[in-house]
């Protein structure tokens, strides 16, 4: 059987006790580390999970999947996703393959960005189409979450903004020498993401949202030391002190009494009331 | 403390490791038993966890939360929901409360259908905002949902459909006596949803979904026993074996290559490819 076990979002602990059982009790368990990160790393897994846990990095989920799933026919194999399995497309991909070989595959679902985000107060329900924000380069600077958006706001409804993480890049002369030598990681922090937001909203004359639109900055949703900062989209762009990645960004639309409410205890507070709700 | 536990949607081990260690040392710990139900009781849940647990049912944490923060400030309160805490609005009610009165709280996340529903294979940000389908009665049929839906199909989005649950409903004759006696609880089934739809879409000339619309019915998801069936919409009008609540319905919009490979595993087995994706 092949497990997809999600560990949620904070540290080793956040692992579901059904998912906890599976990983002290398969064969082999796989850490995907590439899509998402824990606020604790690999070692910290190991000592909590007493047993030793294989680093899947996105190589060798997408070509050597073979390896991970060798003999999941007749035992168990457990693959650690970060948040809920089904955050991102390369898991259904394993799913695809493990099903082509008459393997059978159990999924153990945990919280992710797209359900914990309602710690701010906005509700679920009041969410739309989610967007992705890439870092920008001097050459290529992709807005197409801004028509998302913009349909979003349009309808009242608030934006998710996953923000870009890359993992195990490469330089471009790395690249086409062949060497493989990464770059450290490098994770969108609020701030970046605003700043791309603002710079679109200058330039293209169709935006629904300005440097005053209303957003939410998140950082480290469901650890001990998670950080909600609600502000303007002007303001998030100069403020540094969202600490530590993973961060995570919300456009909100119209926001109904309620949620105002509980949004105000994360107002920044040299909050100006510039900042409007659309 | 107060503590928001999410208890996931599977069975009494869905809880993750942090939220058992809270629950188990907790001076009083209350389940919220209105907006969502496990496939196991109570009773599974206080042998599970060695100790007892107190039932809040709606009229406990709107009217009387004083009561479920008594001493919060002093001591630990652990509030369990199933699913996410924030897949309710009652929820950021209790936590306001607790604010009021200068008592702390932190949030468990865990799963909920608002992500689990991935495990159908489409895509969750390919899902646009989220609509509630309630059960009509002879003089009420609400049909807001359909503008919703076809805002989301319009952009080639996923619906997800929360589908209505009756928990302590009242007869008029009760509630106007004043009698507290209670229906035994309600909860829509896929097919009762999709007949509503269906009518829906006949009555109104501007729905973007048809009964040929590819839809997708899901029951308990994240236990064992989790059944996913895509069909056309007329299909599961028909179709009674998606067996016990919960019962979770998509519609779906554009699907990608990925998505649909997925998806295929899923099709009723007399499926004649009627249905089409929009």
């Amino acid at each position: 059987m092949l497990y997809l076990v999600g560990l949620g979002l904070g540290d080793a602990k956040d692992i579901t006790v059904k998912g906890l059982e599976i990983v002290k009790s398969a064969s082999r368990v796989y850490l995907e580390a590439y899509t998402s990160i824990l606020t604790v790393g690999k070692d910290a897994l190991e000592d909590f999970y007493e047993r030793p846990v294989i680093l899947a990095d996105r190589d060798m989920v997408e070509q050597d999947s073979a390896e991970i799933l060798k003999n999941a026919d007749k035992e168990d194999v457990a693959f650690l996703v970060v948040g809920d399995p089904f955050g991102a497309t390369t898991h259904s991909d394993l799913v695809l393959r493990a099903k082509e070989n008459n393997i059978d595959f159990k999924v153990i679902h945990n919280a992710s960005i797209m359900n914990a985000v309602g710690c701010c107060g906005l509700q679920l329900y009041n969410f739309g189409e989610t967007v992705s924000i890439v870092f920008w380069t001097d050459n290529w600077k992709p807005d197409s979450f801004c028509d998302k958006i913009n349909a979003n706001l349009k309808r009242g409804l608030h934006t998710l903004c996953l923000l870009d993480i890359k993992m195990k890049e490469q330089t471009i002369e790395n690249l086409m020498r062949g060497r493989k030598v990464y770059e450290p990681p490098r994770f969108m922090t609020v701030s970046v993401a605003c700043q791309q937001l603002s710079e679109v909203s200058k330039n293209r004359t169709d935006c629904e949202f300005s440097p005053s639109t209303m957003c939410v900055g998140l950082s480290k949703v469901g650890s001990d030391n998670q950080r909600i900062v609600a502000a303007s989209l002007e303001e998030l762009c100069k403020y540094e002190q969202m600490g530590d990645p993973l961060h995570s960004l919300v456009i909100v639309g119209k926001v109904h009494p309620l949620e105002e409410e509980f949004l105000k205890q994360f107002y920044l507070t040299n909050f100006d009331n510039k900042a409007h709700f659309s």
